[in-house]
C-alpha cells in the first residue's frame, strides 16, 4: 500500500521548526513495509489544505497528517478533512473527560476553544493522546484511509507507537523485521568503515547506519513471508556486526546508554555518586533517567566553585592552586572525594571548560578531565571535545557514561 | 512573490536524513518576504518529479529544488527541469575544470559520472559550489525561476547565501520584519484565548502562538517598504500582547527562560543554590545553561536518598518520617538547607516522583513538591504534572526556574 505524509502548519513554512516527524513517520512506514512517494507541507489554510487532500488521496491508499489538531481557530485539519468525507463532527464526551483531566492534572484552566479538540467527523477512530490534549483519529472508508495525528513530536510519536501501527498491522504485506544495535564511543565514519564490506553487499537483511548524538546505531532491516524467517535472516548479520564492533555495541532496540549502565549498576550492586563541574548536573540527571536508579545513586554535587570542591569533595587547596580546577589531579580528587562522602562504590567527576568564555591557550574551551573512582582505584581521562557549550556537555556526559560502562562490564 | 520548495531524494522518504535544508530555504525566504505555501518532498523518479514540476510552477513563481544533482545515474533533477523547459544541456568547460580541481584537492580520482555535473541547461545561471562538486543553476524564463540546488546542507547553505539571496534581490517586495514573544506560566489555549481578539483581528502584522515544549511563543509579523516601517507596526501590537499577558512574556526573540533568569540574577546580585531530588541535577544542568552563570552559582545536591538530604541539606528526621520525603515540609527544609549550607541568597528545591513506579493514591505520579528560600523566606509550591518521567522532571524544571524569575522581579 502506498502511503503519504501531509504535514500542516505555518510555523514548518515559515522554517520556525524543523520537521522531525516526517523523518520519523518515513521511517516507521518503511520498517513496516509501506511504499511513500510523496510528503507535502502545507499551511493552516483551509482551501490549499482541501486540495492536498485530492491530490494525496488520488496517489496513495493510506494519508497521514500532523498538526493543526489543536485548539485555537486555525487548527482546521480535522474539519478539512471531515468536509471531505462528508462527514459531520460529533462531540466525544469520553475525550473530553480525558482532556478535563488533562488540565486538572497540570492545574491549569481548560479554555472553550478545548472543547474543539473533542469533536470528531463521524464513525472513525479515535487516537488516545497520554501526552497533551489533542487526540488523533482515523477516517477508514472505502479503501483509503486517513490518519490525523497532532504536531508535537512527543505526542506523535507513542501515538503512532501505541494506536496507528496496530491499527495498520492488518495492511500490512508480508513481515518487516528491524533490530537496531546501539553503538558508543566510535564515530559514524569509523562504524561505517569497519562494517564497510558488510553495509554493501547486503539487500535483504538491509544495514542502515545513523548517527544521533553521541551514539551511531545500526539498523538491521530484513523482509521476509513470517516473522520468524526474517529473524533468521537478520541473526548472522547481527552476529558479524557485533564481532567487528565488539565491546561498543551497547545495547539493542529501545534502550539508551544510562539504562545500560543502570540496569548494570543494579545488577552488579555497585553503588554511585556524581561530583560536576562542567556538566553542572546533567550527568547525574542523565542516570537518574533510569527508573530504580534510587537503588544505587546515592548522592549527586554540583560543585563549580573551587570553595564548594574543597568542602564538598574534600578536594585540596594545594591541588586547586597548583594544577588549578580543570586538571587531571582535580577531577582524581572530586571523584575519589564523592566516592568517599557518599559512601559509594562508584565516584564519577568532571571538570573541564564549556564555553564560550574561559579559555586560554593552555587550556582552551573544550578541555575537560574526567575522574573516575572505582572501589579504591582511581583513573583519570583528558578529552578534547570541538563544539559549542552544549555540546561540551552533552559529550562529556555519555563519554563518562560509556567510560563507567566499559568498566565494569 | 510565491515560491515552493521541492526537496528530491529517495532518502528522505525513507526517514534516513532529516530535512534540514527546507527549514533553511524557508526561513530564509519568508525573512525576504517571499510567501511560501507548498513544500515537498518526491524521490529520485523522472515522472513523479516531472508531475511535481509542473504542479510547483502551476502554483508559484519561484521553485527551489535540493538534491539530485550528484553524478550517479538516480540523480536526475537537472535533466528533468532541462526537459520541462524544453532546454539542451550544454557542457561547461569551467565549472568542469572547479570540478577537477576540487577532486585534486581532496586527494581523490575523479569519475567519468562527474562530468555530468557540468552539464547544464542552456541560458541558465550556473551557480558554484564552493564546498562540494555538484554546482546549481538558475533557469528564469517567462517569468518562472526554477533554483536547482544540491542536496547537502553544508552545500546549500553558503550556496544559497551567496549566490541565490543576491540573484534574487531584485523580486524582493518590501521588507518583512518578525518579533518573537515567549511567555512562560500559560498554555497554548489559554494564552491565545487571551489574545484572542488581537490575533484574529490582525492581518498586518500577524501574530501566530506556538507551544514548544514547557512554552509558548507569539511570533508578531509586519511586511511594510522599509524596515523601519514594518516595526512601526510591529509596536503598538506588542505593547497590547504585553499588556495581557504581562508577566507571563519572560522575554523576546532568541533566548531562554534559563538565560533571562541568569541575567537577572546576575544583575540583582543574587546567588543561588539548587537541591534536587526527583529533578536529579537537570535543574543545575538547565541554570548552567547560561554561560557567566558561574557568578551566582554556587552550588547544586542531588540528594537522592533521605539520609543526602539529612546530611547535606539538614532536613529534620522527623519531618521526614511525620510528612515523607515527598512533601511540601521537606521541599522547604531542603531549599532553605541548601541557600544556609552553601550561603546563598536563594535555594530551590525539587522532590517529588517522577514515575513510573513509586506513586501511590495519596501520593501519585507526577506529584511534586518545588521549595523556594529567598533572603529568610521559604515558599513552596505543589504540582500535579502528567506525563512520563522525562516529562515531569523538565516541567518541574520549568515551572521552578520561571518561579524563581516572577519572585525575583
Amino acid at each position: 500500500m502506498k502511503v503519504e505524509i501531509l504535514c500542516v502548519g505555518t510555523e514548518l513554512l515559515l522554517g520556525d521548526i524543523l520537521n522531525t516527524n516526517a523523518q520519523f513517520l518515513s521511517k516507521e512506514f518503511s520498517s513496516m513495509g509501506f511504499s511513500m512517494y510523496h510528503q507535502t507541507v502545507v499551511g493552516d489554510n483551509v482551501e490549499r489544505l482541501k486540495k492536498e487532500f485530492e491530490l494525496a488521496l488520488g496517489r496513495a491508499d493510506i494519508i497521514v497528517t500532523t498538526g493543526g489538531l489543536g485548539p485555537t481557530k486555525d487548527d482546521l485539519t480535522k474539519e478539512t478533512a471531515a468536509e471531505f468525507f462528508n462527514k459531520k463532527l460529533i462531540f466525544d464526551k469520553n475525550s473530553y473527560d480525558k482532556i478535563v483531566d488533562y488540565f486538572n492534572r497540570v492545574g491549569r484552566t481548560i479554555s472553550e476553544n478545548n472543547k474543539k479538540q473533542a469533536y470528531f467527523p463521524e464513525g472513525c477512530t479515535i487516537l488516545k493522546n497520554d501526552h497533551g490534549t489533542a487526540p488523533g483519529c482515523i477516517i477508514d472508508e472505502n479503501g483509503k484511509i486517513v490518519i490525523l495525528l497532532p504536531g508535537p513530536p512527543r505526542e506523535i510519536v507513542p501515538m503512532f507507537k501505541n494506536y496507528v501501527a496496530p491499527y495498520l498491522k492488518k495492511y500490512q504485506e508480508g513481515t518487516i523485521i528491524s533490530k537496531v544495535l546501539r553503538v558508543s564511543g566510535v564515530g559514524e565514519g569509523r562504524a561505517a568503515e569497519m562494517l564497510e564490506g558488510l553495509i554493501d553487499n547486503q539487500t535483504n537483511p538491509t544495514i542502515a547506519p545513523y548517527a544521533k548524538d553521541n551514539e551511531v546505531t545500526f539498523r538491521i532491516t530484513a523482509k521476509a513471508e513470517s516473522e520468524g524467517r526474517a529473524e533468521k535472516l537478520i541473526e548472522p548479520i547481527e552476529k558479524k556486526v557485533r564481532e567487528i564492533l565488539k565491546d561498543s555495541v551497547y545495547g539493542e532496540g529501545d534502550t539508551s546508554l544510562e539504562n545500560v549502565l543502570g540496569a548494570m549498576l543494579i545488577d552488579k550492586k555497585l553503588t554511585i555518586a556524581t561530583a560536576e563541574s562542567c556538566t553542572g548536573g546533567l550527568l547525574a540527571g542523565k542516570l537518574i533517567n533510569y527508573p530504580g536508579i534510587s537503588e544505587v545513586f546515592m548522592e549527586g554535587a554540583v560543585t563549580y566553585t573551587n570553595e564548594a570542591k574543597i568542602k564538598r569533595l574534600g578536594v585540596k587547596k594545594e591541588t586547586l592552586d597548583k594544577h588549578g580546577a580543570v586538571s587531571s589531579e582535580t577531577a582524581a580528587e572530586m571523584a575519589e572525594g564523592i566516592a568517599k562522602t557518599a559512601g559509594t562504590d562508584i565516584g564519577i567527576a568532571t571538570t573541564g571548560i564549556a564555553g564560550p568564555g574561559g579559555g586560554t591557550e593552555e587550556k582552551p574551551v573544550g578541555l575537560v578531565y574526567v575522574g573516575l573512582y572505582i572501589k579504591g582505584k582511581v583513573m583519570t581521562r583528558k578529552l578534547n571535545v570541538p563544539g559549542d557549550r552544549q555540546r561540551v556537555r552533552n559529550t562529556v556526559v555519555n563519554n563518562a557514561i560509556d567510560w563507567i560502562r566499559r568498566s565494569i562490564m
